[in-house]
């Protein structure tokens, strides 16, 4: 059913892109189809006239790339894969040629006039998806995994890529459909007014899988800190060294990584890793000591911005009034707020005011100096307390996608009437539709039949032509 | 010899290195070396158990880069090259894995864990040199190579990567051998007073021999043009439309040009590619009417960088004074000169006074409106005949790399001095050490026994690491 609707986007056309970044000493081109032998052969040649259409799959021959008028393009390699296997699951010929744009141009220039078609973003994973190599949630760990900047982010998309997920998620229809047979073999004799399945046995059965929905559900809150960076906002009075401190946390990081491709961020921002974990420093440069009545309003908007950090670190250089300290305190009531004294090597800490604001909240009090850079690891040890993010190892399931949250939420609701009905005693009618509706929210993540061919585009759209 | 020099750079580590550019949907890295295969075999497993030890070469596959603690870094497939049936001439394995630069530096990591060194610039084709499997030229058209950004740079690099430029330096050694060999009979029988060789016969072969240096040497201005791009001016006085013409020229081409790595090109430029040639537009934004005595000082810095310009286009829109006219050409005396009358779907041209210019020096006078894009088919096409650049075909040999041109000046000199020689009949040891000069210095550049190890360093430290 579903591959009836596929057929506009599963084309059998023979697509062709570069796989790797352009720019290198070598970069590769990846034609994958029914006629990627037969075009490649159309362009290669090789010094003892032995053709791609003679080699055996997993095997590379070394020649050339001529153009039309037989003129040499480059000296490629040629690995050469057989369907189904490959990574598309069709047969896929891999030309790695010299990294220049010009070459890289030519060949795929070449490729198109033979015969082929530049893919679409996200292609090759689509067509491993539809030749059943790999499961929906599994095509999206690949784009994740390309995009992965530190451990946290690789040991994620690296689990979901492993199938834990869909192991997870199969485990919970297994469940499910146990339910559901029960509950419909009691429709099946509905005349004789049998009840096959107990009703708590039922009901402790759904508390279950409703609280392994759950974790899967609040997971998501961890797998968005750690894709998109753990927000922390730097506050304090001008001149008590935001900006060395942050210059301090950020070294050498920022170079590398806002470099990355395929992140949720569209601008550069000050990123630093701690212990493997992304933390992202949002720009709060207009928040200044509250007296001054005139700037108010850029005040205000700075404040609005702090709204976005789950974390607060607050900066001082001298002792606060206790005025400051509890509009501190209030404006920061629901974040993890971190307090920190600056200029240590300068004058002796630490300040009464703060250590009772420490009392208060529990809130952590370092004493640094940004510019000596003393006690910075200290902080940074802090910081990273705060971000109460747990350590994500392989073999952990983390919900890092919106759409797998939302069908996951969706599931949870289904789940949650179920017990509703269940406490009620509503009939068995009704129960089945709230199951096989739970049953079909966990098959969307995985891509089951009602995948439909605009949840695909969707999907795919958003990867990198060449993946 | 060469080789005992050559041990200090030579060494028998196994290096490791990016080959490709990071960030695409995969990325290569290759392991080349006596240990490649240990190295490999140590970090990499296998579903089948299977080893890189036990691979057929020329064969990939698949498996996954385990981290020290077991987890599994990415899912990657290696290509095996054995000694001396690869790029380096040594063992090397290529390891694909995906192209997240976390998962890049995680493999490299691990490599040099295991032994790895980490490669220098240019250390992949140095070794591939050292082996024998290239010239010095071939290999430093390997550079040549991956920068080519347009249809002629490309052509220059696949002729002396295919080895046309060593030929025709082959061709010329062993003419001058077969004159060496005849000399040196000579004095081998010097106490006979014969004269093997005949003096006009030989002087008639260093005329050859002079005929084809001077060529070699004269096409590096070709070479250079073609490499840097043509450079080009825009002269003319303010709000004639100079900024409009510059980016009609360059429309969309600017981006993809200045992308391009390792070209000599320090700033993105305004460029354009007409037929496959690249034209490098020159800031002149000072030049302005002369009348102005205030801005002289400025005026005459920019008539200073006009000076780098072979090409200059004089655009105009309202009928020129002679006087003008006049300082125009005195000024571009030595350019090839365009002139351009703009705004024509304004005003009729041509104007009386620059068809007297085209008159004067066969300056061709284009009529075109740059914010209409009227003409600019046939302003380019003028523009392309003034580089006055040959077509060059891919076995075609055009020196490009300033160390050659100097290896050949100097042989151009050493023959010059011959032919004097002969001229002069001077004695025939005399004759047979100019000679010998003349031979090292072509063989200097395809990297004979005068190599030092210096030269070597200094050629391949300007390559990129993972060449």
């Amino acid at each position: 059913m579903i591959f009836d609707k596929m057929i506009s986007i599963f084309s059998d056309d023979t697509i062709c892109a570069l796989a790797t970044a352009p720019g290198g000493a070598m970069a590769t081109i990846r034609v994958s189809g029914n006629r990627a032998v037969e075009i490649t052969d159309s362009l290669f040649r090789t010094p003892s006239g032995k053709r791609v259409a003679d080699m055996l799959p997993y095997t590379a021959i070394h020649g050339e790339i001529f153009d039309a008028d037989e003129a040499t393009v480059d000296d490629v390699m040629v690995l050469l894969f057989r369907a189904p296997h490959s990574y598309t699951g069709e047969d896929v010929a891999e030309i790695t040629c010299h990294g220049s744009r010009y070459i890289i141009n030519r060949i795929l220039s070449r490729l198109i006039q033979q015969g082929c078609r530049q893919a679409n973003p996200g292609e090759y994973t689509m067509r491993a998806f539809l030749n059943g190599k790999m499961d929906l949630c599994q095509a999206e760990a690949v784009a994740d995994l390309i995009a992965s900047s530190n451990a946290a982010t690789h040991n994620m998309a690296m689990s979901q890529l492993r199938g834990n997920f869909t192991q997870r998620l199969r485990q919970l229809r297994d469940r499910l459909l146990h339910i559901t047979s029960l509950i419909e073999l009691e429709l099946d004799f509905s005349e004789h007014d049998v009840e096959f399945a107990n009703r708590s046995q039922l009901l402790s059965l759904a508390n279950e899988i409703h609280g392994h929905i759950e974790r899967l559900v609040n997971s998501f809150n961890t797998g968005v800190a750690i894709r998109q960076g753990i927000p922390v906002a730097i506050i304090g009075k001008t001149n008590v060294g935001k900006s060395t401190l942050l210059n301090r946390l950020v070294h050498d990081d920022k170079a590398i990584v806002s470099d990355i491709h395929g992140t949720t961020r569209d601008t550069i921002e000050d990123v630093t890793q701690i212990h493997g974990l992304t933390f992202r420093f949002i720009d709060t440069a207009g928040i200044r000591n509250t007296s001054d009545t005139v700037e108010q309003i850029g005040i205000q908007r700075a404040y609005q911005k702090l709204e976005e950090a789950s974390i607060v670190i607050w900066i001082t250089d001298t002792v606060p009034n206790m005025e400051e300290v509890d509009d501190i305190l209030k404006r920061t009531e629901r974040k993890r707020l971190i307090a920190v004294v600056n200029k240590i090597d300068r004058q002796e800490p630490p300040y009464d005011p703060l250590i009772g604001m420490g009392q208060g909240r529990g809130i952590p009090i370092v004493n640094i100096s940004a510019k000596h850079g003393i006690n910075m690891e200290e902080l940074e040890e802090v910081i990273f307390k705060a971000a109460d993010i747990p350590d994500v190892q392989q073999n952990d399931v983390v919900v890092t996608n919106v759409r797998h949250y939302e069908a996951l939420s969706h599931a949870l609701n289904d789940i949650i009437r179920v017990e509703d009905a269940l406490h009620a005693d509503i009939s068995a009618d009704l129960l089945s539709e709230d199951l096989r509706a739970c049953i079909q929210h966990l098959a969307e993540i995985v891509g089951g039949e009602i995948t439909t061919e605009e949840t695909l585009q969707n999907i795919f759209s958003k990867f990198c032509v060449g993946k």
